[in-house]
């Protein structure tokens, strides 16, 4: 909890505010409200099992504004490993930069990872670049392995 | 292309021989046929937009026997960022005992990777251990970033 904040899925309404905390991450490139609100609704659409979504993005608001500060996705995967079980993947974090330094990045993680948690996951994972593994630490990740990559 | 091993999704029939791949990953625990099935059903009803699946399970077959010699999945996630992009995530990549060496685990990545790319994802990510790194340039893929966890 950060005061003053509070944590809710992203809605169509959130474009700006989601694409404006994004291009913080990298670029988006030129998404209008109806590609951003085609998104929303396909992510939405992917709840098929347990009422278990395979994706929860989320956006931390300014209670006082309405203004995005803070957003990110938790996809929950199938596996048969380990007697079947679910893994949580954070994907695309992000704080506004004016809103940056303010503990949302550590009140988003937390909150992402508690909700793979509490759906059960046996773990959550991401991935990220050297410089920020610190911010991960202090939300309590520890390192765990290489992240590889091809492009097309 | 291996001689004699094909690959294909992967199918009920398939349930020993993955488990027993699998095993060599991680352990497995006590999957009977009728949960791998379940799995299997669920990975399939999650093909929601345009006929991309979300996951792409897959099986490298010994032609001669129909014996499982290696397992992966790819799932294909939808983003924001990049234009709307998709991003493959190759998971639970295992070849059996007696199969490994014979260049299966690479011709399996190598299919995976075609499979996201030609589905239209800007990039394939995985996560390994460093000893495994080197494995995974042998399939075209460069260090990205750093795999961080919490476990429940
Ligand atoms: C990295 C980012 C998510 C952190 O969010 P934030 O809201 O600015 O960070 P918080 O205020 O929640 O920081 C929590 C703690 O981590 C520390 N921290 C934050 N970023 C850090 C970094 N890069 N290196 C070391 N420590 C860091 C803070 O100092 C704070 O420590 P404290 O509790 O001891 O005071 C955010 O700055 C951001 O979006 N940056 C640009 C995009 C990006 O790099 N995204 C991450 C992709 S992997
Ligand atoms: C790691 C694994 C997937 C590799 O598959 P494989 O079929 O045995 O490997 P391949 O025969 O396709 O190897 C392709 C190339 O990579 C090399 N290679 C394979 N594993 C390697 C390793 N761990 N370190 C260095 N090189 C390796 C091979 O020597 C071969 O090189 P070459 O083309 O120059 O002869 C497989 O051995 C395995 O499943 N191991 C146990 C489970 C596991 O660790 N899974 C990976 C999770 S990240």
């Amino acid at each position: 909890m950060v005061q003053g904040f509070s944590i809710r899925k992203i809605e169509p309404r959130d474009y700006l505010g989601v694409i404006a905390a994004l291009n913080e991450l990298t670029s988006v490139g030129t998404v209008d409200i109806e590609e951003f609100s085609r998104v929303i609704e396909y992510w939405k659409s992917c709840t098929v099992q347990d009422d278990i979504p395979v994706y929860n993005p989320y956006v931390v608001v300014d209670d006082a504004t309405n203004d995005v500060a803070a957003t990110g996705n938790l996809i929950i995967e199938q596996k048969l490993i380990h007697n079947c079980a679910l893994c949580g993947h954070i994907e695309d974090i992000a704080v506004s930069a004016k809103f940056q330094g303010k503990k949302l990045g550590k009140f988003l993680i937390d909150y992402l990872t508690d909700t793979g948690l509490k759906a059960g996951c046996y773990k959550v994972i991401l991935d990220c670049d050297e410089k920020n593994v610190k911010f991960y630490e202090k939300c309590g990740y520890s390192k765990a392995g290489v992240e590889m990559q091809i492009r097309e």
